[in-house]
């Protein structure tokens, strides 16, 4: 009786504490026969989303957070509850998950014939498609108050206020750019090389992972992904690593568990993308920027490699209405991911004030 | 006749123009049994380099350029010659080569027991001994006017300065810092993986080159050694190359040809210096740079992701005696590579000043 009643205080407190996760709703929203930009037909597609919060009268409270690289809708747990920028009382959160995420639609978890290799390149504007029938026909939305996203999320938040710009209200892009840049394109292409180079890769049919590679593979992703004063400062202490080499372990122990052709399928959505590649811009990254009608907050960590800083510079000089806030950072880019309680905090006020306003 | 003729001169004005390339002496110094730091004795060790220009009479002109990663004394080039920083009628230059380069001892060049990954790990220190062994024994050389250094250059110069304080009198670092913080060993080891990643790749053993390594290592380089903006700037227009594409392709070609041993022996020296390892500074970075006595000229590149301009400003608050002066440069680390005409000229007028002073 007594452990009763401890676990019944206990599970009081943990959904106190944890209430914004416990009234997630997580589903599938399927596409049918979904047509690419490349022209192939993928059946069956399907995305994984999760909401958080409901639908008021007028539907004007939806926020899309369309998540980012190898994430799920867990990506933003961060922003949202009470506490934070996204109360969950107040606004309707829709969390859709990207393709090739090994939830959604995946080279992981398509038949044949567009299993692992096989799989099609998707874009961001696929992507976006895909999350315009989720709001328009699944909830009957027809406004956004805002599309909140962190790196290949900020990419498809640019990418919404240009396919959809009566629909998007304000977006936040934090961490990522309205293009990848060429530098972007050779790094990725370093990456997914690491994978290629193990024998076990056999063009993508693998029928053991290539360990060999997700070593290289998360050593890839460990030099870039933060800063070089955050590994100075052995700010992995932070992260409960006692030791450079406990953090480097890590890293190569969770990166073996990905499926690598899922993960290349999303290097190259991200790759590819260019909110400037339509008949109306015709590659003009500037004109593109410059078409943005809805208030943007746009911030960039200052010591990101992936979207370093200039380039968010360099896009900032164009788009029309816009709040510049860089995120003053040693993360890196992962100061858009929630492990620093600083950049949580900073992003949180931010992103609140903005939507307030 | 007239064929004849026209060939003298051209000669002429080839020599003119390239007049610091064709007086340079080429040479072997002869080490020995050269004990190692690690403890290890190297039989015949051996270092190249080469020397331009005349010792004086009081020996107070010579001036020591220890080479780059992956270099030879060629790397200094675009600071030779008497419209730049350093005039061979005034100055005796002396530019030594690192071990592992494959033309001093090397991985690729050492008979058995030491070939291949056999090879010992050298330190910056073993080669600051070796050079200190040339200047004094080959040259009788006391005092050296500066010790100049571009990236594991500079990282020599450092430590020139706290093994020999009484032979320098100034040196000169840039792209390059006293020790390689975590994030360099991280960006390193992340280097050195795609190469074993590689079913050639035998152990360092191999009979054949590790070209599918050599590529994901060619990549690995080309995001790392110059800036994303140089990218998005197209700067690889100025190296001649007209597509991203094509100059990725360059890069492929030129690495397949290196040898892996050599390159990873460097990468290891270059991951291992510190000038705090010793009993006396006993890892205390600070202690160390407080303790470099002669005058200094610390120029990072402020777009540099091997060695960040961050790293080089928490540097230059210890160095007593300090000139600190960022190139303002889009290259990278590569600003310190002789590639870039706007940064040759202001390295050359920065160091020529401060060597004049």
């Amino acid at each position: 009786m007594r452990y009763l009643i401890l676990l019944i205080i206990f599970s009081l407190v943990l959904n106190n504490c944890f209430s914004q996760t416990i009234d997630s709703k997580e589903r599938s929203f399927y596409l049918g026969n979904f047509l690419l930009e490349s022209g192939v037909t993928l059946p069956n597609a399907y995305i994984k989303y999760a909401t958080y919060g409901s639908l008021n009268k007028d539907s004007s409270n939806a926020i899309l957070l369309p998540s980012s690289y190898g994430s799920d809708y867990n990506g933003y747990n961060f922003l949202i509850g009470k506490n934070n920028s996204l109360d969950t009382s107040k606004y309707f959160l829709i969390l859709p998950e990207l393709f090739g995420n090994g939830r959604s639609s995946s080279p992981s978890n398509t038949p044949p014939p567009f299993h692992g290799p096989n799989f099609p390149v998707t874009t961001i504007r696929d992507n976006v498609l895909a999350e315009y029938q989720l709001i328009s026909e699944q909830f009957k939305i027809k406004k956004l108050k805002s599309v909140i996203g962190f790196s290949m999320g900020a990419q498809q938040a640019f990418q919404w206020a240009i396919s959809y710009p009566k629909v998007v209200e304000s977006l936040v892009a934090f961490c990522g750019t309205a293009k990848t840049y060429p530098h972007g394109y050779v790094r990725l292409e370093s990456a997914i090389s690491t994978l290629e180079t193990d024998s076990n890769w056999n063009n993508g049919n693998y029928t053991s992972p290539p360990i060999k590679g997700l070593k290289a593979w998360s050593l890839h992703w460990a030099s870039w992904f933060l800063s070089q004063d955050w590994f100075r400062l052995e700010k992995y202490k932070e992260l409960g690593f006692e030791t450079l080499s406990n953090f480097i372990q890590n890293r190569i122990d969770k990166e073996k568990a990905i499926d690598a052709n899922d993960r290349i399928s999303q290097a190259r959505t991200w790759e590819f993308h260019d909110i400037s590649n339509n008949n109306v811009f015709k590659g003009n990254i500037e004109l593109a920027l410059a078409a943005i009608e809805c208030n943007t907050l746009y911030m960039p960590s200052e010591s990101d490699l992936y979207f370093p800083l200039s380039e968010a510079l360099y896009e900032n000089k164009f788009i029309p209405k816009i709040q510049f806030t860089p995120i003053k950072s040693v993360w890196g880019h992962l100061a858009g991911a929630g492990l620093s309680q600083k950049d949580n905090e900073f992003l949180n006020a931010t992103i609140k004030a903005f939507l307030d306003n």
